[in-house]
């Protein structure tokens, strides 16, 4: 039985929608355990009845402009932090949270913690591709500096990743760069390429663009935590301007444009759901001894859905484990 | 009059493109004359006589993988290095060419020359909001690397061009970073935040994510070399991947969503103009000795002509001289 932790307080549709989305999943799943931390009444009203499923309540939750530290140090109750303490304690394989990322990510690091020789677990996600196949891409920002170490370690997890829960055999890993020849970039990313170049245990495909990302051009991304968060959030803003600014376009056309659009809708619609990508789970924060996992801020009972089947296929595969025992050799 | 150099042989339509926009400039703006350099055979083909335009023919070109340093020292009487050594020489007040980026900022950097006291001149675009006023943005691959200090300079430079060209009193100066808090970002971005803060002839408005950039949240954004590509090469990778998928979507939709999209024509339309953004003008190396600005390789006559309109605007404001005045009371 695979047991997950599951933070019922955090995100803008708690409790509601991360409830929703468990009851979802232990219908479809009959191999999970999930533990629900938070306010018993409130999960109650949502919560189908289910012997899987346990409710641990407490009153105490973190808020979404909590300084991420401080919060994991002094809430010690909140439901964030009690997941985070039962992965430590044993009780649970695995924890979900839609709150505060960096209080997520402070509680990954201080409660649950590193697996050994892993320096700087980074922020993983998929994001998608004009194929619908989707790409992963790390550090997305669980860290403001990188070394081209941790760059390293970035194509191992994150090859790891797609190889396990992605079903990919030999992904494709690609270093993102200025420009796509060897010599390219910063003395990070070319002292980043040597290092990828000369790990027989990786498919390196070289440098990639941006640009190209969309196109699928690799399977894993790594790059630092600061190009990652910038590039992500312009992905992010740039879908989402494109998205409005055809809204205005439409609104302020006239009814022939408006009669469009109707016959347009489920285009418009496969569109928009192919750039939301839930399906795909949510971030992982990787190179921790088990998978924490953070869930969009605006999640509805689909995404928390996802994201639990994800975290079900890690620890299917055990990927964290196999992690565990490569990093083991791999010490510095 | 204002002289104006042209590279008529850079591009991937030159020299039809190249040519065409500046039959339309020469009509519409009496007040500059045209220096077309290029092989004067093709140039005559498109040329609509003109006593304020003049071609001087040379064989040699630069190629869009030609290595840029080496072509530049190489060629020496390749349209572009001649276009640029008529600024140098005092024959034209501009040089424009949509040939290879790179070449382009070599030429600039080594045949135009830097003004006194900036250290390394960025490359500055508009991009596109969704209230369409756009942004400036720089340094968006000048370099691979930068300090604070040129992200001061970049500020400076970005706030006199914002003023002169774009008619903003007072222009909301950015800083991109991984939050909007003060004390976000790795050194380089503290650093940069202590010496915008400090400098009271800039409107420094704080950090900003990069999420929020189509959304106005400044009229100028800086950046270093390496982040500014990335954010630039997304959002273009992101744009184009949606318009692809979105006709993707329409095609493989019934002929319903083909009605709808035919009606839905002239919206679609707006969008994609909007997002191309070429009536802007092109990319300036900006903190030369004169304006040097490139247009997009894929550049037609629309955008040559635009980009024309942006140096005459660049030359009639004095743009350049007001910086190097500036600048001679910040030397180090």
């Amino acid at each position: 039985m695979k047991k997950i932790a599951v933070d019922a307080m955090g995100g803008d549709n708690a409790p509601q929608a991360i409830v929703e989305g468990v009851n979802q999943a232990l219908a479809d799943f009959s191999d999970i355990e999930i533990q629900l931390y938070g306010d018993e009444a409130k999960i109650k009203t949502y919560l189908k009845a289910n012997d899987r499923v346990s409710i641990i309540h407490t009153d105490e939750k973190i808020h979404s402009d909590d300084e991420p530290v401080k919060a994991i140090r002094k809430k010690k109750q909140a439901s964030m932090v009690l997941g985070a303490q039962a992965v430590k304690d044993g009780k649970a394989d695995a924890v979900l949270s839609a709150g505060n990322t960096g209080a997520l990510l402070a509680a990954g690091l201080l409660v649950v913690g590193r697996i050994k020789n892993i320096d700087r677990p980074g922020l993983m996600s998929s994001l998608p591709t004009i194929d619908g196949k989707g790409f992963d891409m790390l550090d997305l920002g669980a860290n403001a500096e990188n070394t081209a170490h941790h760059l390293h370690q970035y194509a191992i997890l994150g090859s790891f990743y797609a190889k396990n829960v992605g079903g990919i055999d030999h992904p494709r890993i690609g270093l993102l760069n200025n420009g796509t020849e060897a010599t390219k970039g910063d003395p990070l990313r070319k002292e980043t390429f040597a290092l990828l170049a000369a790990d027989e245990t990786l498919n390196f495909i070289g440098n990639v663009e941006a640009r190209d990302l969309m196109n699928g051009v690799a399977d894993v991304v790594v790059t630092d935590g600061f190009t990652g968060n910038a590039v992500l959030k312009s992905i992010e803003g740039t879908a989402l301007g494109i998205m409005e600014q055809l809204k205005t376009s439409i609104k302020q056309a006239g009814l022939r444009a408006k009669l469009g659009a109707l016959l347009l809708k489920n285009s418009l619609y496969d569109l928009k759901n192919s750039l939301d990508y839930s399906g795909a789970g949510g971030a992982v924060l990787f190179g921790l001894k088990a998978p924490v996992v953070k869930c969009h801020g605006s999640s509805d009972a689909k995404s928390v859905y996802y994201t639990i089947k994800q975290i079900r296929i890690m620890l299917e595969t055990d990927v964290i484990g196999q992690l565990v025992e490569e990093f083991s050799n791999r010490g510095d």
